[in-house]
């Protein structure tokens, strides 16, 4: 039989679960992402408790996602302490002896969400984290952007609100989408969680930072819908907000956009990412 | 014996040659584009004293782009007067009795330069124009982004250099990219063409906003090259400047771009979208 493994990794924690669709998934356990050699380990004892015949990992990045590359499934240059040139593939499936397949974060929940979510039937759209990152996930013509490069679209550069002084939360670029609308970069404004109930100035610098980057995505990669998932999204009325600005900012071009379709709440509520990483792990089963 | 028929359809001027690679292409002939009725005259006219099997034509837009659609080949809503609804496709394969082919100005230049030019033996990689405006063709896997929509990437956000006072020129958002940088945009704030010998100032805003985009263009489809192609970017030193700024703006991250890589000009000079549009007609050519 086959049941399979599914390992969303994100820059604060990791989930993990087994299964083969999103129904039959395992309840998620939830471990935070420490140091590799800590986190891995915890990774390796769960799949000792669930035993699966093949692993999908949708990873924080940047990665090489060139299958044919050496170098396939490593964690490139990154500021998370410890984890600059990881070869996460390898030791993975090194240490779990089962095939592996690796993806970022955000190309495992567009996977997701195109299978199982908001994308099923569409060849052209986009899948959007905000959370502690912001990143994009582009399928185009039914397949996602990224081979030894992957798009890393939380890093365009945004124009300022006019209220706004925060410097920037970004190490690379201070003030880029990421570092004003990222879940940190939000905390770092008002010394508390980005969520906290009725945090209305939150929600009006997230819709005006995200809102640009959204009508950049538009206007470069035309998608059919872009799905905005991820910790920020869950602040109340935000796709709602996020669709009225977009619809502002794109200023009638093209004349009459179907907002309603363009900007979507993900099919697959906080499991988009697990359930792209149980496709991942299926494509490098063995047959 | 084939010979195709090219025709690159611009917002001011439309190229006709005939042939079949850039080597043995005519010499172009050039008509103004006025109101449709006028200029499809002239291109029929050509063609009459050119008899080709096919025509490919590369044209502004936006354009419905989808070969299933009975709008294949429309002109959509534009700015351009006259020339919105414009069934582009039926009135060119019915007037010259050929198979016609149509795709945009940008995505044809991108397919001149993938097959003779700048970005033969890439799988991914953009071609942008700047002049009357600025747009992209971006390929993704060897194909070309565009269906029912495509990329409009001359309208993305842009931060405003300090001392420009410019208001912008585009109808719809006033001061994006296109309605800072485009060439009109460029001589609006110096009353003479962009492309005067010595124009420092000129050249120092065109690489302040279009320095901007690229990077854009960078973090959201991750290409491998962008080509730049236009008007404004036959200015003195243009792509030099633009790698210099391309690579202070990514700000380290990616860690080690390759900007000799990234940024180049076109291999087709002033001929990549009559290429495009001879394999454009190829494309639709009885067999």
């Amino acid at each position: 039989m086959t049941w399979y493994g599914a390992v969303e990794m994100g820059g604060t924690k990791t989930d993990l679960a087994a299964g083969t669709t999103p129904e039959d998934l395992t309840e998620p356990e939830r471990i935070p992402t420490t140091d590799p050699d800590e986190t891995l380990s915890k990774v390796f004892e769960f799949f000792t408790r669930h035993p699966v015949t093949a692993i999908g990992v949708a990873s924080f990045g940047p990665l090489n996602l060139d299958r044919a590359s050496p170098r396939y499934g490593t964690i490139r240059f990154t500021p998370k302490p410890g984890w600059s040139g990881v070869r996460l593939h390898e030791r993975l499936s090194e240490g779990l002896g089962v095939p592996v397949t690796i993806d970022t974060d955000v190309n495992g929940a567009a996977l997701g969400e195109g299978r199982w979510g908001a994308g099923q039937g569409m060849t052209d759209f986009v899948y959007v984290t905000v959370g502690t990152g912001i990143g994009a996930g582009i399928m185009i013509r039914g397949k996602l952007i990224g081979g030894e490069r992957h798009p890393e679209t939380g890093h365009i550069a945004v124009r300022r609100h006019p209220d706004d002084r925060h410097a920037g939360s970004c190490p690379y670029h201070g003030d880029c989408l990421e570092g004003m609308a990222s879940g940190p970069a939000l905390e770092a404004r008002f010394g508390r969680p980005a969520t906290w109930p009725g945090a209305a100035e939150v929600l009006d610098l997230a819709i005006h930072y995200l809102a640009q980057g959204m009508v950049d995505i538009v206007y470069t990669v035309a998608p059919e819908r872009i799905i905005i998932g991820g910790g920020v999204s869950r602040l109340p009325g935000f796709h709602e907000r996020l669709r009225d600005r977009v619809g502002a900012l794109l200023g009638g071009y093209p004349k009459d956009p179907d907002l309603e379709l363009l900007i979507s709440m993900p099919g697959l509520d906080g499991r988009s990412g697990l359930a792209g990483a149980l496709l991942l792990a299926a494509s490098g089963a063995p047959r």
